[in-house]
């Protein structure tokens, strides 16, 4: 992409028609889903050794909505089960994460309100609680040593730390789909240079937080992935792809030069569980509790009915997809062609949708740090 | 006010010409003016025991230039101690603190620039450096328990949690000063509620603290203070006194209603150093290791030449004074009649620069966590 994605990959900001907060409702979906398995986790991580202060990360927080009801959720459950102990709840340190261009101000000004909800709810049992922001990338050190016993993250780690590098300037966009459509290149030496990029980032991402994370700590991450091994299936990026016909029409119509669509790439990988699989044996430090896959509606599986009011799916999954891909695309493409394009991208999507009914499939892995198995 | 003090207060955001971080120098100053306390305050920390793991806060952080320079300072600083005594550096858990409403996204995407920095200037000899954002008030808890080794805070105390409750609302501007231009009220009233709501809110600043620094650790402190026991002197508050001034005339000319004025009240409370002193012997958890006072010139003692180019003194101080208070004025005031308020306050401090050198006064306290002396 020539540009440094730490630095220009955020969530959309503010609380706009497109913005991130306004449009986070798959996402919000995903993390209910997941939410059984984390409150299973956390109330594993209490039963075996209550902590008196207990460190909790969520990675890839983004803003909006979400950011705080995945902290409000934690908090309750551990509530919850201290309260079935008959113990207090430990002091609880909560960092929150994402990018260094994420919105944390907007976090920051709904904090007020949060901590005061958590005194209504919570009263006298309420104990210390103490929230910050830790910017910075996960695929490196974020946290002290063994400051951790509950890391959650959701909808994040399918974003790779960067373009895979000496991939051919004519790749594509479907990222781990190197053929058809606008690829010119060979496909499997894209396909190999995303799985090598997923491999050096996820090892990376299992090796900084073995060092964060306690004996007996907890980490449950979910992210979009695919059931088939094979990478070029449509359930992991077909979304994607018509992205990719969207920005076709527009250089068919002379509105983008072909070339930047070619130099356009994606920081994307969703593996298949054997790849995440293979990848927590090979670190070592982790052993695996769960791993689930779920299907998720495109849309989020919102009713829609068919009042003129009401945005069709299309419209829906544009938004949802233009809330978190706009950053980076602008950075490419420049700002004026991005309502053109997910204009266009909706009326694919839609078409798409009345043919079939598509799914992303999300990947819930659930694994206990411990002693580092020498493999 | 009328408003929550914690929600509107913030330093001017951006990097426009009335932001903070374009009119900082004055507090640039007084940071250089503390650093050599500061810094043996960090070595006696290290000289006594050398933590693994080294929890340092910096209260009342805001945004731009000088935030990170104080972390450069005081990382420096243990970095050569750590180099003098031939031990590796401790992993350093740095946080940046402030109310919810500071710029915490300046701060955070100035940080991969600081990294790279440290990476280059430290070398292979960096050791681990993990900075967060710890937004909240620092009149109540914001760490972990004894989680840390040393505070420094600059040019944030003398800010109260909140106007004093209970002030005749004819109160004053200059706001430890009740008495002539425009307050109608009985001084003593106000001077004994600002005095109270120092004690309240700097013994809640101690407690607080107590709490989070462990046992040996320290803390630097630097405040607008006086150096008379008079809350009433010039030193203490005249450059508000100055700005009622200007608020006045354009009252006189029809531009704000009088009772504005006499509503309006700034939680500013400069203290002397015995009034300092007290409330550290009544908390009992810190013993005093130094305190000084040091003259600061209102523009900062920046060399001014006459060029027509080069901004006059009281433009110099009405930049300073406007880029931190500006927010809670507009929340009073409106935002029109800043920039005419302004101008007005430059005259009017040029005028009184003609005629005397105006100084600030700024206390530095340096202060040790004991075991609790009962008293």
């Amino acid at each position: 992409m020539g540009v440094d994605h730490a630095q220009v990959f955020h969530m959309n900001k503010g609380a706009g028609e497109t913005s991130y907060a306004k449009n986070s409702s798959v996402q919000s979906k995903i993390i209910s889903i997941a939410a059984p398995v984390t409150d299973e986790a956390i109330i594993q991580v209490l039963s075996t050794n209550l902590p008196e202060s207990m460190g909790i990360a969520d990675l890839g927080c983004s803003s909006g909505p979400n950011t705080l009801s995945v902290i409000s959720e934690i908090i309750d459950v551990i509530y919850s089960k201290c309260c079935h102990l008959g113990r207090p709840p430990p002091e609880l340190r909560i960092s929150l994460n994402d990018l260094y261009s994420n919105d944390f101000n907007d976090i920051f000004g709904s904090l007020p309100a949060f901590y005061n909800r958590l005194k209504e709810e919570k009263g006298t049992g309420l104990g210390p609680c103490f929230i910050s922001g830790v910017p910075g990338s996960f695929y490196g050190r974020l946290f002290p040593s063994k400051s951790l016993h509950f890391v959650h993250s959701s909808s994040s780690l399918h974003w790779l730390s960067q373009v895979p590098p000496g991939l051919d300037s004519k790749a594509s966009i479907a990222i781990n789909k190197g053929r058809i459509y606008m690829s010119k290149t060979s496909p499997q030496s894209v396909l190999d240079s995303y799985f090598l990029q997923f491999h050096k980032d996820f090892s990376q991402f299992l090796k900084s937080r073995s060092e964060e994370v306690v004996l007996g700590g907890r980490m449950v991450l979910s992210f979009m992935g695919r059931r088939s091994m094979d990478p070029t299936t449509e359930e992991s990026c077909h979304h994607f792809e018509l992205l990719a016909h969207a920005l076709m029409s527009m250089v068919s119509e002379g509105l983008i030069p072909e070339e930047k669509v070619d130099t356009f790439n994606a920081p994307y990988y969703a593996p298949c569980a054997e790849e995440v699989k293979s990848e927590i044996q090979k670190d070592g430090s982790f052993i695996m509790d769960r791993l689930e896959a779920f299907e998720i509606d495109w849309d989020g599986g919102v009713d829609s009915c068919n009042s003129i009011e009401t945005p069709s799916s299309g419209q829906r999954v544009a938004k949802t997809i233009r809330a978190v891909v706009e950053s980076m695309m602008e950075a490419h493409f420049g700002s004026d062609i991005m309502d053109d394009l997910f204009l266009r991208y909706a009326k694919i999507v839609d078409n798409h949708l009345s043919k079939t009914r598509a799914k992303y499939i999300n990947l819930v892995v659930s694994i206990i740090r411990v002693d580092k198995i020498e493999g």
